[in-house]
């Protein structure tokens, strides 16, 4: 693209207004923790994402990471006050491009459009989504973030401003149609507040990786989920009673289908859509043992709630002094930004929900906390801490994360749970997010670009044909959290016989995948590294180039590879959408093997492939390790001991640090836990090097398979 | 719907904040014109909708009217300023539905969603829009009119108040799904205004329209075209000379075609994207030569820009001190909210781009002023005013229309444009907005909704097979503006040999109704009733109930009668739809007739109609009357005296006042104008009552028509 330089200086001494633009002042970032800086703009609000969350920082691990340089000139930031609203800008070069900013459906690249960050079911384009988190990282390698729980509007290298020193060049489109620009590329990234103060905070890479990394140090590190929760969960109808569950537990198992997690949906409560938080004393008579019975099965119950509380809830009274000025579903709004309220709910569903089988309920599913607007409290609405309606809305996801999260640290029980709506500030949260869209291309979107937000999300399975179930299952399997979800229906994973094989053979694959997936969320936990790693953040990736089109109405999109992702180090996943049967794969560099062959499947090429139904084309990196445990029902006790077959894939030495806790509490954060080294080179035999003796270290008998002949 | 109370009142004294929540204040309303009351909440800003406008209440029309009392209790109208925002509430009784709030595509009943009025391409049923006007109407027959220039968020009867003495009860969805609403109905419409004060009027009615009808009087009287902007326009491709449009003008004439205006696309500037207003010296050698021809033919060009100044512009001098902050284009944003900006503007139009030949400019099409966000100036932009973006991008589309209005003024010469995105207060502007989607159903929808919101608007019709032409552009004759988009295509209105004949029936038809339409922009004009009725505003039409379904993952929608309408006071119109051959009609109390035949069509009823291909469904109130000129191929000069033929349809006695005046300058603001009473009972002859003796009245030789038999 031409630059050219248009001197603006004798203009603007005309203008009316003397101060006029008002150009802003540097922002001043300070170091707060290694490889992170933080400005202050104005005085801040007291509930921001961070607040919220109430996150702490993994100083520690951020001081193990690489010592770097703040990664932006020292006048980079700019802020200004205007209006009672505050602009930031940032800076973007010509040939930077920027990720992030949340949970898209539709793409990864976030240069050249504008987004108003709102927590709501996803809506297209606008920055509305389950995750708007306000995050990026630049290409050039490094991060941003806003803490802010207003609406934030971000335009992306998109606004030319009039004062730039450099700026493209106006261009004819009636007669220059080819080189006209529709969105001719701003030098910044410029950011409106709507609020009287903010921290702004910048991630030092090198890379993107290490920016995202640092990002999620700093919001406490990654979640580990509990091992259980890396099996598998199902989801019961509405309404179901004890006995339909515990006989849906009871047809996984006769059918040899995983089964890990399963889930209440309305129904288990006595009222629901506001919600009772209370059993229905006709559909669970004896709470206690049913649970207990479920726990006997080696399952853990999720339960599904929408925080409105109902009248008829002996919760209610408690948390009405919290409750905000309007309601949702005829149920109280509580003020979960106020201690009292979160002690006051926690308190309740320990004692009066959990009770005495708290170990059976692994986590809850918490509901309508995204949107909406329609649904949720309007922006007007007051809330008794004086936070107002659009502050609630960007945390009140967060905020019941905290709650529950604090519940299962008090009983030293890890957790996992899904949540409809979360926000920046959420990294440490076990909590899969999940909607009711179903486009499958949407989904696998979605799952990468959680690698940039800190956050978890998995696809749907609901009921459909025979083949697009197996499809949407192998996804989910190669996702966070690995769910069919039935609430709404009457099919079941083997209602379509010519297929109920192969879903139960890919969900047996996750089972066995257990150990890998472990130790991508202990790198998650420890290192801040994304579970979910979207191609730009995958070594020896490129994107593509922009695509025109000659539709005159069409708006110009660029094409990039939103539909593969790695899971882990060593594993690159492409997922078959229903209806295809053969796709691209884009390979990064080097040379990558075909998981299940250990055949050669190309190097830094673009291949087609033509999978088995069966299959889900996964492929490994050169030198990947993939280990994996016998085939089994569900996730190990925490005293197990199991073989661990490492498969090798390549040429390349291989090794990975394998790790290992006791898959259930908070005593891993205290010690109890095993990095292991494991080592292999071609033809040799592998090697085994614990890095602490023995603690928490569950495997024995490991055996390398070389995968590539 | 079971109503039932709750005390709050002691919970509430328990809240940890005493002042919580704050109730706000009852606004105080005042009169300010008859039927007409303002209450002033805070500081309002001084750019909002009607300041940018500039519009002068008609205050003698307004008193014209019945008198009404102040239609709200004293207190209804509820403030409250907390965070520099402020927050309005209205009551909304549990009978009472709400209409307006700008040119949504989707529906017209705005009661049960939330929006946030905002312009921008219609995106939706978010509240961005074309024309995202803050009025509404009740079906109890008043309208609350919004003065602000920011993007308000507006929930309709959504979102009940904890402390509302009556509201829904808690109904649990598991056991009562049918019982279960899904949107609560609240006792409110509560309103967030982004700003530190702002205006807000209240309209009497006693109906609906009455209501309509003050809003439109109020901003200054509705617009009324001059004659020929009544007849038929086409827009030819970007690119054409002078040469090729005279071409396009004379085949036209060749074929029979009735033709008013032609639309000049980008290629008449030197520089389009951004524009340089510059006639382009290659394409158009000689403009005031080319213009003279159009004249001679009877033809008024129209002139396409976008509002964003090149650099190669010799306008851009004058204008660079006014620039914005930010580039659209790489042409500069003129701050418009300063009088100096506009005056500098206009005098190059007038000057430099009308010059001698004005009177051959029929009117401009401002595009672009609309949206998307990520074409536009970001809301962080600046401007010299001390407006910033969201101000001036609600009002852009205003203040061009009130320059370019100011300017035809100036030359006593009436002027029909387009406008892609306009807004509140603009009643008064002779401007139909347009855009880019082609959904003929939305389409219709929208040309509905105009009738709530002081709007104009006219679906597109651009290339298609012939049958999808031929039903839009039938639809477009029925619409204010009868148009031909030709701007992206070599396809020709004659291009389809199969419905070439009938395409001229109906634009013929349109040339033939001039003197009904033109009485239909009178009473705009001067009595503030829309040209086009959206059936709610019709009288003795009554909207269908609530419809649900029982998919789990739909969210309900309601039933609407929205692909009808009348225009004027005898026509109702039900176009019918591309790919389409049958459609229902639902027929307001009393006996209709077709319009073409004169039978009876049907009484208070839903009928079926399966027309020829060549006709648009047209039916004609009971005791209507439709007075037609004879066919001709464009509209009548200010001097031509016509012949009128005065349909009479059905059997009650018929009359109508039927307006004239020059037809193409303001001297009908100094009385040139006539209004002539038409009446005839069945069987009986017709009779012509003049109201000012021979003022304007351009008609001669009246012939009544008895269509029933």
């Amino acid at each position: 693209m031409t630059w050219f330089r248009v001197g603006l200086t004798v203009a603007l001494l005309t203008a009316p207004v003397a101060a006029w633009p008002d150009p802003g002042r540097p922002l001043t970032f300070g170091p707060i923790a290694p490889g992170v800086w933080k400005a202050t703009l104005g005085t801040p609000e007291d509930l921001t994402l961070l607040s919220a969350a109430g996150d702490t920082p993994e100083l520690a691990a951020l001081g193990a990471m690489t010592t770097a340089p703040f990664p932006l000139a020292e006048d980079a930031g700019i802020g200004r006050i205007a209006n009672g609203r505050l602009a930031l800008r940032f800076p973007l070069g010509p040939d930077e491009d920027i990720y992030g900013l949340g949970v898209d459906f539709a793409s990864m690249r976030r240069t050249g459009l504008s987004y108003q960050l709102h927590v709501d079911h996803w809506s297209g384009r606008t920055g509305r989504t389950h995750a708007p988190v306000p995050f990026y990282v630049s290409t050039k390698g490094y991060g941003v973030f806003i803490d802010s729980s207003r609406y934030l509007t971000v335009s992306v290298g998109l606004g030319v401003r009039t004062a730039a020193t450099v700026k493209p060049p106006p261009i004819d489109r009636t007669t220059h149609a080819k080189e006209w620009a529709e969105f001719p590329r701003s030098d910044s990234i410029e950011i409106l507040v709507p609020a009287a103060g903010v921290d702004v905070y910048v991630f030092a890479g090198p890379t993107m990786l290490d920016a995202v990394r640092r990002y999620n140090l700093f919001c406490g590190g990654g979640a580990l989920p509990p091992k259980w929760g890396l099996g598998f969960m199902t989801r019961t109808p509405t309404g179901y009673t004890a006995a339909q569950v515990l006989s849906e537990v009871a047809e996984f198992r006769k059918r040899g289908m995983p089964l890990d997690m399963i889930g209440l949906e309305p129904g288990w409560h006595d009222h629901a859509y506001p919600t009772s938080f209370q059993w229905d004393a006709v559909r669970f008579p004896d709470p206690a043992r049913f649970l207990t019975r479920l726990a006997g099965e080696h399952v853990r119950a999720n339960l599904w709630f929408n925080p409105y509380v109902s009248p008829t809830s002996s919760l209610y009274p408690a948390l009405l002094p919290f409750a905000g000025s309007h309601l949702v579903w005829n149920g109280i709004v509580p003020d979960y930004s106020m201690p009292a309220a979160r002690t006051a709910f926690a308190d309740h569903l320990r004692t009066k929900v959990m009770g005495t089988a708290a170990g059976a309920i692994g986590g809850f599913k918490v509901d309508e906390v995204d949107g909406f607007d329609f649904w949720l409290w309007p922006d007007v609405a007051q809330f008794p801490s004086g936070h107002d309606g659009e502050q609630l809305r960007q945390t009140y996801g967060l905020l019941l994360q905290r709650t529950l999260m604090e519940i299962y640290r008090g009983l030293n029980q890890r957790t996992l749970g899904q949540v409809r709506g979360t926000n920046g500030g959420a990294s440490r949260f076990p909590f899969v997010i999940y909607n009711d869209n179903y486009d499958f291309n949407e989904y696998i979107t979605a799952v990468g670009n959680t690698g940039f937000a800190g956050v978890l999300w998995s696809p749907e399975v609901r009921a459909g044909e025979g083949e697009d179930m197996l499809r949407r299952i192998q996804a989910v399997c190669f996702s966070p959290l690995a769910l069919f979800n039935g609430w709404a229906t009457d099919t079941k994973l083997w209602t379509h016989a010519d297929v109920v094989d192969a879903i139960r053979d890919v969900i047996q694959l996750r089972v066995r995948l257990l150990p890998y997936w472990y130790t991508a969320f202990a790198q998650y936990r420890f290192e801040g590294t994304p579970v979910i790693r979207p191609m730009p953040l995958v070594d020896g990736f490129r994107t593509a180039s922009p695509r025109n089109t000659a539709d005159p109405f069409a708006i110009r999109r660029v094409d990039e590879i939103t539909d593969q992702y790695m899971v882990g180090d060593a594993l690159l996943v492409a997922p078959i959408a229903p209806g295809t049967r053969t796709r691209r794969v884009v390979l990064p560099s080097g040379k990558w093997y075909d998981f299940y062959t250990g055949d050669l499947a190309g190097e830094h090429e673009t291949i087609s492939v033509t999978p088995a139904l069966a299959q889900i084309p996964l492929f490994v990196r050169d030198g990947g390790l993939v280990p994996l445990i016998p085939a089994r029902q569900f996730a190990p006790g925490r005293d197990e001991v199991l073989p661990l077959e490492v498969r090798y894939y390549g040429s390349e030495p291989g090794s990975m640090r394998l790790y290992d806790d006791d898959g259930e509490t908070f005593d891993y954060e205290r010690g109890q836990r095993s990095w292991t080294r494991l080592a292999i080179a071609r033809g040799a035999a592998g090697s085994v090097t614990p890095s602490s003796a023995g603690a928490r270290w569950r495997y024995s008998d490991v055996r390398f398979v070389q995968m590539t002949k």
